[in-house]
């Protein structure tokens, strides 16, 4: 007769991660940026395992990666800070923005659905409108409303356009006072599948050779030949003097980091320009990089097992 | 008063873990192949992360990783199989080799002194000697002459200088028999640092195309013009009507992955000839990966905190 194991009677509860990577309004008062960090560094268990700023941008990128109750925590006391520290009104910068605490993405990770996800971005959400008293909308997969779903459509015209429109009609927030912030604008919230958020630096000045590049990149996209699930713009690095290829790779299975690089690099040629550099805002999954590596030299496969690291997890 | 938290008295043994990539002289018979990992894979705990066989090369390599005896359990179990299934006076095959067990390299993983890997070598040795009587010579960091320091050297003339050296001289054995195995021949075994084997294959059956690309690598590196610590030989793979540039890394943070691509790739391009693929062969580390990565999109650095799976390991 088979022997089976006898099935243990208390089963631990399997842990749950995700991910969060709020962006502020602040890329500029490296001091500012710091005081959100540890705000929301000290909150509690989460990690925030990376944070950048940039000064053209003006804004700042924080991943934090833990248990939801514990993102959430270090979520709201970062929050809690950027609307201490940031005034929309003096806020100037090249990137898309609506309030202090911008746009607060909640990402699976690990043993988490994405209803889970959604579960938490509506308690963030909550917190944010009736503690700190900031219309919220929720996008993507919390949406509420269909035109709810793009970001880019909740925050074209900006903070400017949001204080104009009375917080009426398309305007009307999800939760929250039905005025902005007085200081902090509005704050867009929802939870989304994996993103890579990836830059490319080119050696030029001129802003224009960027936005061609972009455009090409959605037509490609829009058309079906490639770089699916790509979104671009051009932006200018004013105090870097360089014009930058700005990208969310929104299906990493689909475009791999790689894939974009040389998209973007091959566009750039043909125009007479070279790519500087490149950057990584976040945290992105192994396999995302496995993928690029994969393409970049023409490795048809290399399974996670194979790289000792994933094993020493085990 | 500055309190501190009572050290404790029992501290668990740490955790050391080895990797070992025991080469076989047998890339065709796929069933000796499996017989070969099943006997390494059903010795005890060790994990077999990888194995891959290749007819050309006439060669198989598995991958063993996990504590110390248990890797010595399973890379003798395998050893044994081996010497059951293979006999050298029959084979053929593309690559260097004297024995059926051709090379034990032993490589420190974590928690683990590359002297303590030197020692598990010598174990090693000592019952590959005894046990399956084979001559033994130790090699790299295991080498008990200065002239067996480099693989190579200890391989020259192959299985065919080996029966007829009598094993005197250069070629008497450090361990073992003073004649070679009636069928499996001799074997070398060292402990060494991390390597990739990395294998390019062009689109063209004319090896004197991949014979050339290694030479300039080998002629670059010799210069110190780069491509440090990179090893290169050109290979037919004659059942695939292929040129392959073969290599090792022997120094991944010196020359990575992408580099020795790049530069295999130009090569041939200045010889009018394509490249077709590449393949990595067993394990590697995930900082090699995200090196190679950061060469191939211009990034300048990727802190392994920011790949997500990394911070599920803690």
């Amino acid at each position: 007769m088979t022997q089976h194991p006898t099935p243990s009677t208390q089963h631990p509860a399997p842990t749950k991660i995700v991910q969060c990577v709020p962006n502020f309004s602040e890329g500029r008062r490296v001091g500012v940026v710091r005081s959100i960090v540890e705000a929301a560094a000290s909150a509690g268990p989460a990690k925030v395992v990376d944070y950048s700023y940039d000064p053209d941008h003006n804004r700042s990128v924080i991943t934090v990666v833990g248990e939801p109750d514990a993102v959430k925590a270090a979520v709201l006391a970062g929050a809690a800070k950027a609307v201490d520290l940031i005034d929309m009104n003096e806020h100037k910068g090249e990137h898309p923005r609506v309030g202090a605490v911008d746009v607060v993405p909640v990402v699976p990770v690990l043993g988490c659905t994405m209803a889970e996800c959604v579960s938490l971005s509506y308690e963030i959400g909550k917190e944010l409108a009736e503690k700190l008293e900031i219309p919220v909308y929720f996008y993507e997969q919390s949406a509420n409303m269909s035109h709810r779903t793009n970001l880019a459509d909740i925050r074209r015209g900006g903070y400017e356009a949001l204080k104009l429109s009375g917080l009426t009609g398309d305007w009307e927030p999800d939760l929250g006072p039905r005025k902005p912030h007085p200081t902090a604008g509005a704050t867009v919230v929802g939870a989304r599948g994996p993103l890579i958020a990836y830059n490319i630096n080119l050696k030029t000045d001129d802003v224009s050779v960027a936005r061609k590049i972009a455009r090409k990149i959605r037509m490609v996209r829009d058309e079906g030949k490639g770089l699916t699930g790509v979104k671009a713009l051009g932006v200018h690095l004013k105090s870097r003097c360089l014009a930058q290829v700005s990208t969310n790779i929104t299906q990493p299975h689909a475009a791999s980091i790689y894939e974009v690089f040389r998209f973007v690099e091959d566009e750039a040629r043909k125009l007479g320009v070279q790519v500087l550099e490149s950057e990584i805002i976040g945290a992105l999954h192994q396999e995302a990089i496995i993928e690029a590596l994969c393409e970049a030299i023409k490795l048809p496969r290399l399974h996670e097992s194979r790289v000792l690291d994933s094993w020493l997890r085990k």
